[in-house]
């Protein structure tokens, strides 16, 4: 196993460098990456046998803990199989270590068993791709991969963080005698040093006389983590500087009085009078990717004079709502706390309070959000029993502090219309990267294994039979609530104009099914239960939350066309707010 | 929909091609080639949620077709789901065309859903991979769809077939409006004509001083389909030129009196004075990838003089054996025939007959073929219930000319130790392409989605449950049949020497389960039934494979005690041959 130190020395500097989760599926070639893993005495580890989900499970467990997570699986079309959940990091900025075993190269191409073209394989969809030589006798190959170990590692969780990529071709043997013993701790470290990244002084001067240049301000905040100490400083900045700040449920402000939750109700009316008063001349944007269709819409038919995108890099240039004009490279906080704290400065170093343009502006935003807002509740309250009325229901019956994860496709647009009452302080995740329902499953179960608090996946029916593997591995946790809303298709399609009216809207679009989740409930041993209308989906919140020593799915059984009714009332509404 | 024209030509393209099958994943992105697909007289669709299983399930259809099968899926982490399905095709060299949906180019990296860097993602695993503009205003853009439609269609067939990626951006909207009717036959074809690959003659006649020049030749066949003309010519060789001709159950060749069809228990032999009596000096190989390990490490260490190697293309050089020293770009099939007439003729010309060192040499393969054809035999039946002797009863029991799925890991292995009695013309079928799990089942219901005969899988329970999606789509064919060898884990990392030592064993590489196929059976309305013994076995087997208006799962339970002791057992007597 001496060959092997090199492999010994590279798992132990993920350690080192703070890595501590490492998923596993298993396999032969990859057998040195699992023992070295395993027999590490401070690596954590999780063994998942479908790589798409392992994938997946890994995503959820990084995002929670926030460090780099480490994903083991064998060679050949494994390696494919993980390409969904890099996809997703890759966007989502997840930071997700990839070690796939592999053959040396001299093996490619002839025929033989699990051995694709692996080098370079998730093209620009990981931050970096590294190729390991296969032999390790030479001192210059030990550099190489000594080095290469502790930069992917730092890449990997550098800002904007993201998944790197390790190739490692493995010769056999693959496993050790049983004499042999593992030594950690022979490999070196290299430190990268954090850096604050600040603006120039006469570049802030530039940006606070745009600040006092413009009148209507806006914020929007896309997908964030979060942050208790965002939400302080954006309802500082709204209340002091007058400025409307919208959310949406991804966004993690929550909804309260203060900021803009129903945009997406908000901006689908027609009363161009108002949509114009709306309008920003200076749009700042962070976090993200944006969830509503309505709002992207909104602001590209009605742009910002300036717009500044607030993203710690400018490699690439992101601008949906095509008006950026200034890429600030900072992290949000220190930004926006400088931003404040300087506005305030001037402003009492110049004796001046708000303006009444100021001020009435975002009263407008407010006034307008609360009428949307009410429309929104209005329409739940006289609403069938729908996935949109049981969404609220179990939005308003989640614990406190505790995490949602939103599926994608109908959920989290059903969960966005309803928002979260700031004060639930819940966590909201969803793989809003590539926005796939590939993996929603896979994701809960990863971030529940690491929290001692409810997580709680609310899921389309589609996209849990699409991920059942999630729950096909050993040990789930029991703090995992699964809400599936079962409208016995992908009702999606019946929501869209386009696809609703087509003749082939049923079989190649909706695909319905007869599935319920009561026999892979139990076959994964999860307590199940089913609801079919409003008294027995009360009844079964009632209890739903409470710690339970097994995983708990709760099966929310729908009509179509009573949501499909229902939804059309709500988009004529919302017209005509 | 006029903009769509060049979409609606496309796949009428495909059509005229001689393209049939078409498997859809839904996906609004998608919708406008679901559409023209859905809506063409001549094109069969077939749809399948979960686009790994999608991938596979088109595979499979190809196989049985012989003919490219179109696959079409939405943009985003979905063309990455196709991904193991395409490496799979790849290495089969299984004609697959990929239509990926796509946004147009300019929304890459702008945080839009569904959104991934589609062109070229599939890198080295396809033929080659287009990316249409998303414009199809200007002639020139036109023209490059067509003419790139064309190429890639006939790319796919041309041998190696193989698959070919068309990513395709589509702008809103999506779907035509009630009134708009479709038409199809615009669009020009260009027709790629076949051409007769031939040996010039004083290339002939070199060849056959070489054949002239060996006394021991010996032919071993890799994985082939199922051909009842190759299996012709290869008896008369064999027979009238006294050339031993190994096959693997992948060859398709069956186990008969003359072909060597137990090389992996023949070979495992310690008899150094047998194995080099077996040594061939010129070695003949044809078809794809060999099984065997033991045929493998076989022939590297004792290599041939000589070796040709029949495939259709120079364009890799694949020499898995370490002695190749004749790439013969011809189909074997003619190669063979005109071998056989050359040497015929040329031994009626000159009065030759069989020299006797010939003979003995066929007469010493079959001896110790037959030997240890008689040590399987024995040892199966004194075996106790294992995965290994069931596998023999299932394939005893098999319809004749009926088609064969095996899994990969331990079933395909198993089943090649058994053989198959030629007299049964079962076609058997495996994906040694990468030899991943991930796929097989999916595998088989594309299979049998395009035959009337029974199509029985023989699978594992880990690559059971992986691919469980294979069983998630309308309509599965009722000649379906699937054997699940469950041994309640990855039972091949107890039977592989080195991992079945380590402490891990359980924890990182079997990871043990307690899943039977039955809840999954009742999901997907097929008939189940589960043995775990002998007569059970013998009683099921007895009407499993009558025509039933349902798929029928037959779970066969076994220990995987027993089932190691068994097998070490047999890897002693084998030694000891």
């Amino acid at each position: 196993m001496a060959l092997l130190q090199p492999i010994l020395d590279l798992v132990d500097l993920l350690y080192k460098k703070g890595l501590r989760d490492v998923v596993i599926s298993p396999g032969s070639r990859s057998a040195p990456l699992t023992l070295a893993v395993a027999r590490h005495p401070g690596l954590r580890t999780r063994v998942v046998p479908d790589e798409r989900s392992a994938g997946f499970t890994a995503l959820g467990m990084a995002q929670m803990t926030g460090l780099p997570v480490a994903l083991i699986c064998t060679s050949g079309s494994a390696v494919y199989n993980l390409s969904p959940a890099l996809a997703e990091a890759y966007f989502q900025e997840v930071p997700l270590l990839l070690l796939t075993a592999d053959r040396p190269p001299e093996w490619l191409y002839q025929q033989d068993g699990q051995t694709i073209a692996q080098a370079g394989i998730f093209g620009t969809h990981v931050k970096r791709s590294y190729d390991l030589p296969a032999d390790y006798t030479h001192a210059d190959a030990r550099w190489f991969i000594e080095r290469t170990g502790n930069e992917a590692v730092n890449l990997c969780a550098a800002t904007p963080s993201g998944p790197v990529h390790i190739n490692i071709p493995l010769r056999e043997p693959f496993y050790p005698k049983a004499d042999e013993s593992f030594v950690y701790g022979a490999g070196r470290m290299v430190e990268a040093l954090p850096v604050d990244r600040q603006l120039p002084t006469p570049v802030w001067h530039s940006l606070l006389d745009e600040w006092d240049a413009t009148e209507r301000k806006l914020i929007a905040v896309g997908q964030m983590p979060y942050s208790p100490e965002l939400i302080r400083l954006l309802t500082q900045i709204s209340q002091e500087l007058q400025v409307p700040v919208i959310g949406e449920i991804i966004s993690n402000l929550g909804r309260n009085e203060l900021f803009i939750s129903t945009s997406d109700t908000l901006l689908a009316q027609k009363d161009t009078a108002l949509l114009k008063q709306l309008r920003p001349d200076l749009l700042i944007t962070l976090g993200n990717s944006f969830l509503t269709r309505n709002l992207k819409t909104y602001l590209r038919t009605y742009p910002p004079t300036r717009h500044w995108h607030i993203r710690p890099t400018t490699e690439r240039l992101i601008d949906p709502f095509r008006s950026m004009t200034t890429q600030i490279p900072m992290e949000p906080l220190p930004f926006l706390q400088k931003l404040l704290n300087d506005v305030d400065y001037q402003r009492f170093k110049q004796g001046d309070d708000d303006s009444d343009e100021e001020s009435s502006y975002l009263t407008t935003w407010q006034t307008a959000d609360s009428a949307a807002r009410r429309r929104v509740e209005t329409h739940l309250r006289d609403a069938p029993f729908t996935d949109w009325s049981a969404t609220q229901r179990v939005l308003e019956s989640l614990p406190d502090g505790s995490h949602l994860h939103l599926g994608n496709s109908m959920p989290v647009r059903y969960a966005n219309m309803c928002g979260l009452d700031a004060r639930q302080e819940v966590h909201v995740w969803a793989n809003r990267g590539t926005s796939g329902i590939d993996g929603c499953m896979s994701t809960a179960v990863g971030a529940a294994l690491r929290t001692e608090t409810i997580v709680t996946l609310l899921i389309g029916d589609v996209s849990f039979f699409y991920d059942r593997n999630a729950l096909w591995q050993p040990d789930l946790p029991n703090n995992l609530r699964i809400v599936l809303l079962n409208n016995a298709g992908g009702h999606i399609f019946r929501i869209i104009d386009g696809s609703s009216s087509q003749p082939e809207l049923e079989t190649y679009f909706e695909t319905p099914h007869d599935l319920t989740a009561e026999r892979t409930a139990a076959d994964h041993h999860c307590d199940y239960m089913a609801v079919s209308d409003k008294n027995g989906l009360t009844e079964a919140l009632g209890h739903f939350f409470i710690p339970s020593d097994r995983p708990q799915i709760l099966e929310i059984k729908t009509n179509k066309f009573v949501n499909e009714a229902d939804f059309k009332v709500y988009k004529t509404a919302q017209l005509n707010l």
